[in-house]
């Protein structure tokens, strides 16, 4: 089974379990969640991230809220699940995949509800709403799988590939999206080697991705983000592979801070540069990366990593925590429904009708 | 005075008061070093870092050991002397500039002893040592103030310069080299802001470029090294500055890591890229860029920066701590005795010329 080691959260029949993302990688600490407060206020700690992953979880929380509830009649237990919906938004409400899976549980329910065939009963509704949560799941994990298995194919024999940021099992639940290529390479006997960019300022390279892939056992080596230049001008890289935030509908990928450095310096150097992502990654109403706004987060990320001081007191930081690469650096584009490449607008398009 | 704030060693006639850079930037704390042993002490422990810089202490060690020896006859205090510069070279075996100083230190008391002209004395040559090692220390100032006074030039009215690693007081004892083009050009009234580089792994940006710019009153913003890219691209940066560790015969330069990755995304974006260094750093002997060899340092700055682990235990991890940045992608090589350009190889040699 795709990344069986790494499991951010785990549905028991009437709660989760939570690994605590806060925790590593200095501890493996999982808890259980019984209650929709007790996901929210899950999602509100940051014990769970990653958008994917997210999404998940909301969906779960839902299903909790489903099974626990006391209600006697359908319509009762619709109000439990708006209330447990309002309250997992709210915990977290820039996170578009929280609002989206609650919606699309509540959808669901409404529709079983509804449903003129067979007269509706609390139990019936409870089980769709059970039944969508495990979808998402199932859903987000057979995307990291395809994604994974388009991509090795994209990976050399004995490549040296890459990586920023965390983009496995702890964001998404499933094997990941660019982590999904390098685990199904390295699976499918390739013999690579992973550059991890520690990926300042949040680390979660160092602190996530060299534990997934340590857990995985792929071959990784661990680098501060200022090293991969100098790896590409010695020849040690042979691709990069990074995720996607958001994809416009030119190609132009909004991804992590440091990800357009990354891909300029590929350019120079003839490395191949991809983004893996799911398809629905895509945005169509994003015509291109200039429609992006940069999102600044708090500058105590820069100054206090973790915590720790690392520059004096009062000192001005500056912290976009994304950035742009705009199409024409990118050398493919590898999605849950197959591989874009340039011109993307086409490409992308074309996936998309194919599903 | 130049970059009177910021003193990292203070001459006191018969010792030296040292700022404890290891303190920095939590606390400003400065110790004072009365023998050759606690001057060597202060080097092994990193409290003073930075190639010129150490030249200067390793002077001021040797000026030390003249003053403060028992000494009855010139042998002997040459004895003394000897005894003090094996302690202070083998306190930091690599550091170059050490050596050096302590060599000319040595050769100076060395011709004092031997002069015909008027018999030596303990005392004649105590002075001697001394004045020799005030010298180092005054041509490394006058070497910075130059530095600012060329490079200033080269920077736009109200630019927005970024600059990486530290380059300033704390590593050079006058002005600094890169961060001497800043200071001046700033002093000039350009109303110029500085992006910081923080410079992983050791932080040297956040650490100590932030603290010193801060005493300075030149307006800076710190960023993580991977948001350079960014910042490039939506037409933030006007210039880079940085220092050299190393320059080849041709322009080719060895500076800390993420030196190049910035030369490369300058070269992308139509950015001029500048680096400042007295013409001393310029070797003959290194051909290109080729003949120099990478230090790889301990993977612990890495994985645990200032002490704290930010991978899992047992994480592998390659720690480069320099980089090459070759001639072609360098828009002016900014020395003590001028602006040099391409080609490297004849205008460098011409400017030593002219010394």
């Amino acid at each position: 089974m795709a990344a069986a080691s790494v499991q951010p959260v785990e549905w028991l029949g009437d709660r989760i379990r939570v690994l605590d993302q806060t925790r590593l990688p200095g501890a493996e600490r999982s808890f259980v969640c019984r209650t929709p407060a007790q996901v929210a206020d899950a999602i509100r700690s940051l014990a769970v991230r990653g958008a994917p992953l997210l999404g998940i979880v909301a969906g779960y929380g839902m299903a909790i809220a489903a099974t626990g509830s006391k209600a006697r009649s359908v319509a009762q237990l619709q109000r439990d699940l708006d209330k447990a919906g309002d309250l997992l938004i709210r915990s977290r409400p820039t996170a578009v995949n929280v609002r989206w899976a609650v919606e699309r549980v509540l959808e669901t329910t409404r529709t079983a509800a509804e449903r003129r065939s067979r007269p509706a009963t609390v139990e019936s509704v409870r089980r769709a709403a059970v039944a969508e949560a495990m979808a998402i799941a199932r859903e987000d994990r057979e995307s990291c799988r395809a994604i994974g298995l388009f991509g090795r194919e994209l990976v050399p024999q004995g490549a040296n590939v890459l990586h920023h940021c965390n983009t496995g099992a702890l964001a998404t639940g499933g094997a990941g999206t660019a982590q999904s290529v390098i685990t199904a390479a390295h699976r499918a006997g390739k013999k690579i080697h992973v550059w991890v960019d520690e990926t300042r300022p949040v680390l979660q390279g160092a602190r996530l991705t060299a534990w997934e892939l340590g857990k995985l056992g792929v071959p990784m080596t661990l680098v501060a983000d200022s090293a991969a230049g100098s790896l590409m001008s010695r020849g040690l890289v042979d691709m990069i592979v990074v995720g996607a935030d958001r994809i416009a509908a030119n190609g132009d990928v909004a991804n992590k801070i440091g990800t357009y450095s990354l891909a300029v310096l590929a350019r120079h150097h003839g490395v191949p540069f991809y983004v893996a992502a799911p398809l629905s990654t895509v945005d169509p109403d994003t015509r291109t990366g200039k429609d992006i706004v940069i999102e600044e987060r708090n500058a105590k990320e820069v100054v206090a990593p973790m915590g720790m001081a690392i520059a004096p007191r009062g000192t001005r930081a500056a912290n976009p925590a994304f950035d742009v690469t705009p199409a024409r650096l990118i050398a493919a584009i590898i999605t849950d429904r197959g591989v874009a490449r340039a011109p993307y607008r086409t490409s992308l398009r074309r996936l998309e009708a194919q599903g």
